[in-house]
């Protein structure tokens, strides 16, 4: 027997959020969904791409009667739906979410909500180019990676069904402790976002953009991809996973100034060092990606893969 | 009447050289080439996919009457292989070559070569994730551009057929100032290098590599296979352009140290510049590459775009 809700609450209908409704309708795990979005464009789209079965702007309204409640807003919003949505909240009701920094979240959680062992922290590891509901996807989170950040204080029964709710949409479901989360992603994801941004800002403030761009070899060309993403969500992720970001630049800064003076006394072999043995951390990076292959015969992750 | 070479030099018989030879071959722009490597199995290789004529291993040897001279090697050894051709050069030889840093390659020339003035300083923008002779393809340069870096010391008619021979061959040819060259590419290039290697050397040191290569998002894995270049041709290229580089690096570091204030001040705004300038530089970059692609119509750059 899977998991089944008969009202599931998406409150910020976008490409997260609707690409869920998608995929457990599918899978029939729910019975009705019904979206909230701040904009009426997105609750008509989703609507006429059977996305939910009703739209509201209001997400105090959208969780009444509903036993599964999904918050995918801007990490910084989050208290705010929490405090609006708390009176109208089913007591059962699990409620889990999408933000990208996690102990923010809980804490929140834990002052709003009035059942915070109910609400269980997530965080889905896919997206798209596009964004919006109507980039919606039924296949986004199949065999992609979704992080659950359980504690302590959480109902076992709770992240059990969140655990088979993903698992339901094909997700590779993995737990891992909520400030081990918070530290890993802001080396893996918020410091590579923070230098992007940085360098693409500070070189194009040079004056000599126009070279740069026009000659932008294939380094550069990277970061400024990275340095494409919404500004908005990531502003979020830096002022809500401050302490955990600025640990990693501060390693990242000691490293930079051995590569520095390395450089400065003509030090191959200091050179040679750092390179190879990030190199050595490539290699060991697509081994570990070519065993996840093996293990889950994913032709969608070897389509990234060959996107790299 | 296209440009005509009766015989030419490659030394350093790999991907680039390679490449060079067997498009100037399909192009009919050279009789015969003679190839030079540190290693039998690269000549024996480039003979058998018919990229070279002749093969050795002496550079001088190889030089014997070339009227045209290619040099492949990493820009570290250019001084070491200028010096044992240059006895052996024909008087009115075109020497040129492919290293990614100028101004220290063409000093090594006008103290080491015969006739400097028919020394052409030339870096093709292009490459592959394989390297080696047997990598070598006769596209490789099709539609990509090249940069000159001739100086006002330079004869103009060996210029004017070190353009024609890349034309010849499909490159886009462009000459820049042989200083901008070096910072362009010291900012769009080597740093962005420096700063993949940096990162993803200081976290693998961190001891928890595992963690962080499992959950690895996309930044942390665009940076690991930028960090996964040679490091034998990036410690020449950083100890070879290195006051370009620290003064790309100076300038990052200074917008680095204002993100980071932003972060410990709380400073929204700030960070929301930063990121929206950054945004902006990346739909600037965009619009060159469509502009580049209408005026060139080039199913190859194409594929380079999606696969960003």
């Amino acid at each position: 027997m899977t998991v089944h809700f008969s009202r599931m609450a998406v409150i910020g209908l976008g490409l997260i959020g609707g690409s869920l409704a998608l995929a457990a309708r599918k899978a029939a795990l729910v019975d009705r969904v019904v979206g909230c979005a701040s904009r009426q464009a997105s609750l008509d789209s989703g609507l006429a791409l059977g996305i939910i079965d009703e739209g509201t702007l209001s997400a105090a309204d959208a969780v009444k009667g509903a036993d599964l409640v999904f918050l995918s807003v801007p990490v910084a919003t989050m208290p705010t739906i929490m405090a609006e949505i708390a009176p109208c909240l089913r007591p059962d009701a699990i409620v889990t979410d999408g933000g990208s920094v996690k102990q923010f979240v809980w804490q929140a959680a834990q002052e709003l909500l009035p059942n915070p062992a109910n609400f269980v922290p997530g965080h889905p590891i896919a997206g798209r180019e596009k964004s919006g509901v109507e980039a919606a996807v039924a296949h986004l989170y199949q065999d992609h990676r979704v992080i659950l950040t359980p504690t302590a204080d959480n109902a076992v029964e709770a992240v059990q069904r969140v655990v088979e709710l993903w698992e339901g949409v094909g997700a590779i479901v993995e737990v891992l402790d909520i400030v081990e989360h918070d530290r890993v992603l802001a080396e893996t994801s918020h410091l590579p976002h923070l230098l992007a941004f940085s360098l693409v800002d500070s070189l194009s403030r040079q004056g000599d953009s126009h070279d740069i761009f026009h000659y932008a070899a294939g380094g550069f060309r990277d970061f400024t991809r990275i340095a494409s993403s919404s500004p908005v969500m990531w502003r979020d992720i830096f002022l809500h996973n401050t302490q955990a970001t600025l640990d990693a630049l501060t390693v990242f800064e000691t490293g930079l100034v051995q590569f520095r003076q390395a450089m400065e006394a003509g030090d191959a072999n200091a050179l040679m060092n750092i390179m190879t043995r990030a190199n050595q951390a490539r290699d060991y990076f697509l081994n570990l990606q070519n065993n996840h292959l093996q293990n889950n015969t994913l032709q969608q992750n070897k389509e990234q893969e060959s996107d790299q």
